[in-house]
C-alpha cells in the first residue's frame, strides 16, 4: 500500500469496505485512506468496524488492479479533489455516510453533467399512469437542460432515464454494483446507451454484485448528487423512500407526485407528502424547476379558461346576472333583481353595453347574443368555474 | 314591523337582502334587526349598502307572509337563540359574514345535525374516479356516525349526498334558492330524499332563484356547518374553492384529494394543496376523521406487506443475505461475504435457523425452502420494498 497513489488507496478501500459503513467512514475522516488502510492492515480496532473481516479482504484487494480493470472497459475511479469530482456529494457528511470514491463510466465531466440535475425515482412495479408521467417529467427536463439522475432499475427508473435520452437529453445512472455489471439484465441496452451518451457511476469496485444492502447505499448517491428527487410512484414500503428520505438529510428538494388514491403505488407518494410537510407536491416539469432551479424560474400557475364575466367587477357581474337572458327588462326592475341602486344600474349597463354583454331596445335592456354564448361557452353549469373570490 | 317577532323580523331581512352583504351585517351587528329594518324604512344610510334598493324591496316584503309560506310545504326559520341553531355559525363573524337565519326543510334538530359533520364537496362535471372517491368518503364517514355536509349540486356534491343516505347516515343539503325549490331540477327527488330523511337548509326565503353569486355565499355556510371541508375533485377555477377558502377562514379543517396529475378535475385539488401549506392532503376516511374527530381517534398508517426478513436486525440480515440461496457456504465464506465478524456470522446464523431461514448440512449453510418462499414471495425484485431505515 504504501506508495501507492491516493486514488490507489481508495480503490483499496472501495474494495475492502462496504460503501456508507458509519465506523469506517467516521476513521477515513479523522486518519485519511491511507493510515485507516495500515490500521486495518495491522488489525488496530476501527470503533463500529469489523477489522477481522476488512483485514480478510484487504490481503486480496488491490486498488490498482480494480483501476486496471475499470480501464478495460473505459471505466475510471474520481475521488475527491479531481475536476470532475461532484462537489455537492460532499454534502452527504451532513448526516449521511461520506462518499469515498465513485467509479464512473462515461466520457463526460460527472461534475458538470451533475451539478444541474434532478433524481427520478420510484417503484419498479410501475402503474402506466407512473411511467407516463417519469417519462414526461424527464422528457420536459432534458429539455430544459437538466440532467436525470436516477437508479435504472425496471419500472420508473428506466422511464426516466429513456426519456430523458429520447430527448436527447443527459443522463445519470447509478448502480448497486459495479459499473461494469449491466443491472438489470433486461436494461442491458439502456445500460449501454447512459454509458455512451451519459454516464454510468457506482461506489462499488467493478465486478461488485448487485446485493440488497446495496440499494439503500446507493440511493444517498442518487439523493446527494441531484438538487431535489422527485418519486413519481411508490408503494407503501418502498426502496424509493429512502432515496427521497436522504434527499431530505442533505437539504435536497424532496418532491411526490400525486396519483389515483385508489392506486396502491400512488400510496407511498401520498403518505410521504402527508407526513413531510417539507416535501412538495408537484404536477409539472415547470412545478419542479420553479423549486428547484435559480430564482425567476417560476412555473405559470394553472387557470382555468378565463371569460368576458371574468373580468367583471362584482357590481357590475351583479347586474348582468338580473339582465333576462332573452327578454327585456328596465332599469328598475334590474335594480331590483341585482339590489342595486338604478343609477349604478345605469353605468353598469352602460359598461356592459360597451362591452358588448346587453343591447337596449324600447322594452328594455337584455342580453346579446354574444353575451349569451359566453355563458353557454362555459363548460359548467351556473354555480360552477365562479371565481371564488367574485363577490 | 314594530310588534312582530324576531323571527318574522328576521325573516323580512333575509327577504329584502342578500346574505353576506358586508355592510347590512355589520349593521344588524351594532344595531340590531329591528333598527336595521327601520333604518331601511326611513332610508338612513348604512354603510356599504344600497338603502334605495333595500327600502325597494322592504315596501313588497312580509315576514310572517314568508314564516307561512314555508310552514306550507313543512320548512321553518331558525335563528340565533333558538335551541336547534347551530352555534358553529357563529364562527362566521370571524372573517366573513354572519348568518342571519337559516331557512330549514326536514324533522330534525339543524344543531344535532351538523355538530359532528363534514363537508364533502367538489366539481359538477366529475369524474368517474371522482364520484367513486365522493361516494367512498361519504359512506364510510356515514358509517362512522358523521354527517354529509354538500351542496345538492351534480357531480361530487351528489355522489356523496346519495353515499350517505344508502348508508342509512344523515346527510345536509344548503342551496343557493329557496329550500322549497329542488335545484337543480334533475336532483328533485334526490332533494326529497334529503328533506325526508335528513335537512335542506338555506338563507334565502321561499321562491327565492338560484342565481350566480349566491352559490358562493351559499358555500360558506356548507364551510362554517362543517368541522372541515373535504374537496374530491376541482378543476384549476372551481367554486368548490371558494368553500376550501371558506373553510380556512373560519379555522375548519380543509382537506383535498389528489388525482392523477393528468386529469383536469384533479388540477384545482392539486394547485390548493401547493398553495395552502395548511390543507391537508387525504386518501381515506380514517384520515379525515383524524384530523377533524376527538382526539384519539387516528388513522392506521398504510403498511405494505410486512415478510420475515422485515424483522431482522441489520447485521443479521446482512448475513442472511450472504448465504447463498441454493448452494452451500461455510461460516468463514459467508463472514467474508457479508464483511461481519465470523462469531457474530456464527450468532447470526443460530437466530436465523431457529426462524426457519437457513439450515447447516456437512457442506455449510443454505437458505432454507420456507426463507426461499419468503424472498420469492416479495412482490417487486430485489433492491424494492425494502423497509427505508433497514440498513
Amino acid at each position: 500500500v504504501t506508495g501507492d497513489s491516493e486514488r490507489e488507496l481508495r480503490a483499496t478501500l472501495l474494495r475492502v469496505s462496504e460503501p456508507a459503513s458509519p465506523g469506517l467512514v467516521a476513521h477515513v475522516r479523522t486518519h485519511g485512506v491511507a493510515q485507516t488502510l495500515e490500521d486495518i492492515r495491522c488489525g488496530a480496532p476501527i470503533a463500529g468496524a469489523e477489522v477481522e473481516a476488512l483485514r480478510h479482504r484487504l490481503e486480496s484487494a488491490c486498488g490498482a488492479r480494480d483501476l486496471d480493470a475499470a480501464a478495460a472497459v473505459g471505466a475510471r475511479l474520481v475521488i475527491p479533489g479531481d475536476d470532475e469530482w461532484p462537489l455537492q456529494l460532499d454534502d452527504l457528511g451532513w448526516g449521511l455516510a461520506d462518499c469515498l470514491g465513485l467509479w464512473a463510466l462515461g466520457r463526460r465531466s460527472v461534475l458538470e453533467m451533475t451539478e444541474r440535475s434532478i433524481a427520478i425515482v420510484g417503484t419498479r412495479v410501475a402503474t402506466d399512469y407512473g411511467l407516463a408521467v417519469a417519462a414526461d417529467l424527464a422528457e420536459g427536463l432534458a429539455e430544459a437542460g437538466w440532467t436525470v439522475v436516477s437508479g435504472l432499475a425496471f419500472g420508473i427508473d428506466g422511464a426516466a432515464h429513456r426519456a430523458a435520452l429520447a430527448a436527447g437529453g443527459p443522463t445519470v445512472g447509478v448502480l448497486a454494483c459495479g459499473v461494469d455489471i449491466p443491472y438489470p439484465q433486461g436494461h442491458r441496452s439502456l445500460y449501454r446507451r447512459i454509458a455512451d451518451e451519459g454516464l454510468v457511476l457506482s461506489e462499488h469496485p467493478p465486478g461488485a454484485a448487485p446485493q440488497r444492502p446495496r440499494f439503500l447505499v446507493r440511493n444517498r448517491i442518487i439523493a446527494a448528487l441531484s438538487l431535489g428527487t422527485v418519486v413519481v410512484e411508490m408503494a407503501a414500503r418502498s426502496g424509493a423512500k429512502s432515496t427521497a428520505v436522504h434527499a431530505g438529510r442533505v437539504n435536497r428538494h424532496v418532491m411526490c407526485v400525486p396519483g389515483p388514491i385508489t392506486s396502491p403505488t400512488s400510496a407511498g407518494c401520498h403518505q410521504f407528502l402527508r407526513e413531510h410537510p417539507e416535501a412538495a407536491l408537484v404536477t409539472r416539469v415547470a412545478e419542479v424547476i420553479e423549486l428547484c432551479g435559480h430564482m425567476g424560474e417560476l412555473a405559470e400557475p394553472v387557470r382555468g379558461p378565463a371569460s368576458v364575466r371574468d373580468r367583471l367587477g362584482p357590481a357590475v357581474a351583479r347586474v348582468l346576472e338580473a339582465v333576462p337572458v332573452r327578454r327585456h327588462a328596465t332599469v328598475e326592475r334590474i335594480a331590483r333583481t341585482a339590489l342595486v341602486a338604478p343609477k349604478v344600474v345605469e353605468a353598469a349597463l352602460a359598461a356592459l353595453e360597451a362591452a358588448g354583454l346587453v343591447a337596449s331596445s324600447g322594452d328594455g335592456w337584455a342580453m346579446t347574443t354574444a353575451a349569451r354564448r359566453d355563458r353557454a361557452a362555459r363548460r359548467a353549469p351556473v354555480g360552477e368555474e365562479l371565481p371564488f373570490d367574485d363577490w
